[in-house]
């Protein structure tokens, strides 16, 4: 069955760079994307939806999710709020309550979530594990997000549990030993909480290392909190992004620049934990890819929403509209190494957005208002 | 007809203060609340809603919107993103293509506004005039703003028309007199935007003066882009709302403590334009009565979202949610000198929103998710 998008008043399809076409049409055929081309000459299709002058833009990409999880910290956020720091120390809360849920309430919230990110027009939502921290839970939150997504992430090493306080090395040696063995079954990527107060340079080392010595791709929560290696580290081990990049200094940012691991930026936990944002503008003007994500998870940033990250980005970290949108669906594919995501052409995965609204711009003009007409999700209207 | 809402895990009824009441149910009748208390004893009713737990608030109360206008300023945004300063100047865009309006689409534009704002849960909302500047124009836009809703204010003196350039003091004679003439019958307040490049003390307080001798309420935009007699002489003069409030001496914040003038916080214009937030937390605690409101105009705060000024008024401005909450609905009703409005008893408007969510802190918590469940308006479900 095939579907026509006609009457597209701007089309963004990230080919190349933003590559805005103004009154355009996609047709789409199943779950790809079989045309793109001036509206007039929009060939037959089986079905057609006219887009009354919008813009349409590929669904966006978030790169870096945690919601394999129960329970909230609503609580913890109000004392933040109030001038409590955020330590990360409040992530043992949320695997207190992860443990002692059922397979049925994680499955039934990460898929509210997913569904809630879905209706904002995230198409693609990338989904760690990191509140089991025991081989059986670890394992258990993968299985559960892979049967949902098809980006997971075992992130075993979120923090050191309370079990192993003082024996941190003997953790590490579980994460990347029989943990990682029990993970990687369901497992696409893996990841480390690189930080002071959480993993260091030689442990994030020792994890990741076993890790893509299993096949999984690498990724890496780095310099989120204060300066360290974990950016570098990163680029070394080739990881596909790295994550936060809050603290860079120079030879962080070339490194970055000089590579092809994406600089993901979650400005969602700066917001919520009322920390500095990261320098976008140097990062890209330094050429690094840049990709935003929400960082969605119940303790520092529990917004599944990425036009609010595009707007954040705009307004505190000096990017443009035009690269914010970018790094929010191109630079999200990048970071999960898809070259078939984010962009609008021909083989594609049909994967758009219909705004209420007639250019991209208004993600960032139109903050927090929910501008999302329709979505198309593998080619399906939802 | 009556509706009970029952199974309400947390009701803020703002009575008094944030005033949380857990296993509640709400009873309304027609457009009017007439029980409130505990869910076990609720009392029969001709149909029911059941909260499944979820927080239920009054509905919010936006007491400060342009919402009569034509066309955008997208373009403009973009480049103040990119480094240029917001001066005002460009509402005389929005001005020549009001002008050029049909009626009908300047009402379109409005009720798609109203209705976007209702969907994100504001069930009261204030429309100003002030992108007509002509006498027959702003009773256009006063007439099609009182089609819409109760609260319509005359914004003649918005800023200087380019006809009036260099005679700035017979424009004022005009607003004052044949324009408020004009004007008057379709108004319930009147507002002036007094700032450097706009109104000066003295002719606000002619505009004012006018205006309430023909018995409309006053409203003042004061204090936005810099230090100035905009708020003492709105409690001078007894308006019920100083809007903006950015630059204030510890004399204005006085004068506002020790009368009941509220001052009405803008956030969403500080985000849109890069500028410094307001003082909440020195205005609160001084003691006086704050409200958060969305300024919602082309130019420099395109958002019609209450949640979004909500989770900025915690983050920007040191508000706690529960703070935040009050002034979003209560407080915007004190700007409106209602009492009927933003408060959950017996007697009030049956305006309440049901959360997608168990507390009101979510409102803070999950920025820029879409939390809104369910609205009842005027007592109907949407």
């Amino acid at each position: 069955m095939s579907l026509a998008v006609t009457n597209i008043g701007e089309l963004v399809t990230n080919d190349p760079h933003l590559g805005i076409v103004h009154d355009a049409a996609v047709v789409v055929d199943g779950d790809r994307i079989v045309w793109v081309g001036p509206s007039s000459r929009t060939p037959a299709a089986d079905s057609r939806l006219d887009a009354d002058g919008a813009a349409v833009l590929p669904g966006f990409v978030d790169s870096h999710a945690h919601l394999i999880f129960a329970g909230d910290r609503a609580a913890e956020f109000g004392a933040r709020m109030a001038g409590a720091a955020y330590t990360g120390g409040g992530i043992r809360t949320t695997v207190a309550a992860t443990r002692a849920a059922s397979d049925d309430e994680l499955r039934r919230n990460a898929r509210r979530l997913v569904g809630e990110a879905l209706r904002q027009g995230t198409t693609t939502i990338e989904i760690k594990s990191g509140y089991g921290l025991t081989v059986t839970e670890e394992a258990r939150s993968l299985r559960l997000a892979a049967e949902i997504v098809e980006d997971t992430t075992y992130l075993g090493a979120h923090v050191v549990p309370a079990e192993y306080a003082g024996r941190a090395d003997d953790y590490v040696d579980l994460v990347r030993g029989e943990m990682l063995d029990a993970a990687a079954p369901y497992a696409t990527w893996a990841d480390v909480f690189c930080e002071r107060g959480a993993f260091d340079g030689d442990q994030a080392r020792a994890i990741l290392t076993a890790a893509a010595a299993r096949g999984l791709g690498l990724r890496l929560h780095a310099n989120q909190l204060g300066p360290g290696p974990g950016v570098r580290l990163a680029v070394e081990l080739g990881a596909a992004s790295a994550d936060h990049c809050t603290h860079l200094d120079d030879a962080d940012v070339d490194a970055l620049a000089s590579s092809d691991t994406v600089a993901t930026l979650l400005p969602g936990a700066e917001f919520s934990t009322r920390s500095p944002y990261p320098d976008a503008r140097r990062l890209l003007d330094a050429g690094a890819t840049v990709a935003l994500a929400t960082d969605c998870n119940p303790g520092s940033s529990y917004t599944s929403s990425m036009p609010f990250c595009i707007a954040l980005a705009v307004r505190e970290m000096r990017m443009t509209p035009a690269e914010a949108v970018f790094a929010a669906t191109a630079g999200g594919a990048a970071a999960l190494r898809r070259t078939d995501l984010g962009i609008v052409r021909a083989g594609a995965r049909a994967d758009l957005i219909v705004l209420d609204a007639p250019s991209h711009l208004h993600l960032a003009y139109r903050p927090g208002v929910p501008l999302i007409r329709t979505i198309l999700h593998d080619g399906v209207p939802q």
